[in-house]
């Protein structure tokens, strides 16, 4: 029976599968990074190779190498290169072809084997699509720290960062958001001499905010969640289940009634951003029953490699995977 | 009877004026940007001496020198480290010492000669100070456009180009803002052919926006005014105006009546924004008559050049600088 390799390979980390035509899940490996934008070509690859390999290990290597094989990573519509990154995977046993899909299909198809929904995903950035027959139907938002991604964990920390820094300047109400940043950087919340007629603490913050790269400021998100009860917190939260409900009504099509997907950690970590999102669904989405919350992708990069195969994933093949994969996980 | 030498190193550029103890300007020289942040240390040193220079030239080089300098600069709040811009002050003829003041003070005293008062300056960043006794009193935002600048160039821009990527997306109401900015990128406004989901419109500005340092984005400013009439621009202006408005309430302490100084191009170059600001200026801050606008910090500096000799600068003068000064640039 042929293998099919399945990869997710993320911000953070990568994760590979080896899977059977019947969906089961054969081995299981995991790396670190493996986005070529975030952590460069040569790191990305190593991860890869270091995840496929030990995927391949725990399978027992299959002497006949895997059929073919899917690659999940962000950026997948606009960088479809996958030149170094089968040439890679020849080497470690690929027979047949490679193919590099959206992160955010994987995701979609971790939580559902069906061709058409939704998902929306939140984590660092935040990105809606709409999937019709197994494909990107429409996309809105992923533009990044800059230009978008409300309501992702960059933007939470950003307005965070900034209802800080207002309260200390007196340009905004005091929020308990003060302490834990002050808290979270290592910085006196004490510290409130003036210098120049600007409070201390506000000249120390600004230098150690514009010492991170923008989008780490997603790391202070958690601060928003954990003062939730503060009323700039709760607001902050408010607002950005207030902007991914608008990146999903943007792709929603009463044609297309569901089911709906999410992912990224500001919708499955904590309740309130994913239930706020929920309430404020429109009736043609809630038809398909509550959102599907999912961790990661790599269900789905298997979903993907077998639909891509010309297998006809249904709720057997898809429980298998789920259920193999979650067992080799634990192991 | 001895000159003074005054300088006001910006961003964009660098002024310098010789002016006598009656308030009488002698010569006047401009040259590029003079701010250490920006432009480096060794290119604000060549500013700075090209300016001075001119000055020098213009005024025939008095033979006994400058009894004294002042260099207005931004961050002179944080970084009063004279040294070497002192060293190169010596070599062109300053016989006494250099004060480093901050640009805000400059930008004060280049609209009044009374000693209390307020700024607000809104350029590319956004910052306001209570000035007492001469002095920086209180000073609200100017905290970068990472953590600030509410109402600044930067914010105006960042909002117009976030406007426009979610206008494209779907996610926000249609504006006037897209072909303007489409046409200021030299991107085809009619490129509205999909490519994996996404308007390939989307992924033109994405690729642009990104290859900007972020305060660039100031340059996209100029588009919300000229396009005032549009809903979403003019909700822009109205919340740049009200955030201003915001960090001037910041510093405002009812015992200090004004007047109040407007500043930079945000303020100074259209009227709606620093109309917006008057409008909502609390009764204390509107007894001191309309806010005064000023270009530039020039004439600050000769003013704190004289009041750190020792002079009380008073109406007469302060009228001398601002007449002398204007018919030298005028020259």
């Amino acid at each position: 029976m042929p293998t099919f390799l399945a990869v997710d390979a993320g911000g953070t980390s990568t994760r590979a599968v080896l899977v059977d035509v019947s969906g089961r899940c054969l081995g299981y490996g995991q790396a670190g990074a493996g986005n070529p934008v975030s952590r460069g070509i040569e790191g990305a690859l190593a991860s890869l190779e270091h995840a496929v390999r030990a995927a391949m290990g725990a399978a027992g290597s299959p002497a006949e190498g895997c059929a073919s094989a899917v690659v999940a990573m962000a950026g997948a519509s606009v960088h479809s290169t996958p030149g170094p990154l089968a040439e890679r995977l020849r080497r470690l046993g690929l027979k047949g072809g490679v193919v590099i899909d959206a992160d955010l299909l994987a995701m979609f198809f971790s939580g559902t084997y069906q061709p058409d929904g939704y998902a929306l995903v939140a984590g660092t950035g935040a990105v809606a699509a709409r999937i019709e027959a197994g494909r990107l139907g429409a996309v809105a938002d992923g533009t990044g720290w800059l230009l978008g991604d409300d309501g992702s964990g960059y933007w939470i920390g950003h307005h965070v960062v900034r209802a800080v820094v207002a309260a200390l300047d007196g340009r905004g109400p005091k929020t308990a958001l003060t302490s834990a940043l002050l808290t979270a950087l290592a910085l006196d919340p004490a510290g409130v001499g003036r210098h120049q007629g600007r409070p201390e603490t506000v000249q120390r913050l600004i230098h150690e905010l514009y010492a991170l790269r923008p989008v780490e400021l997603s790391r202070f998100a958690p601060l928003a969640f954990a003062a939730a009860e503060d009323d700039v917190a709760g607001l902050i939260l408010d607002r950005a289940a207030a902007a991914l409900a608008g990146t999903l009504a943007a792709v929603t099509d009463g044609a297309v009634p569901g089911p709906v997907v999410f992912g990224g950690s500001i919708l499955t970590r904590g309740v309130r951003v994913a239930a706020a999102v929920e309430a404020s669904l429109p009736p043609v989405l809630r038809s398909g029953g509550a959102p599907v919350l999912v961790s990661d992708g790599v269900v789905g990069a298997a979903v993907l490699v077998l639909r891509h195969a010309g297998t006809a994933v249904d709720a057997d093949i898809f429980g298998r995977i789920s259920r193999t994969l979650q067992a080799l996980r634990a192991g």
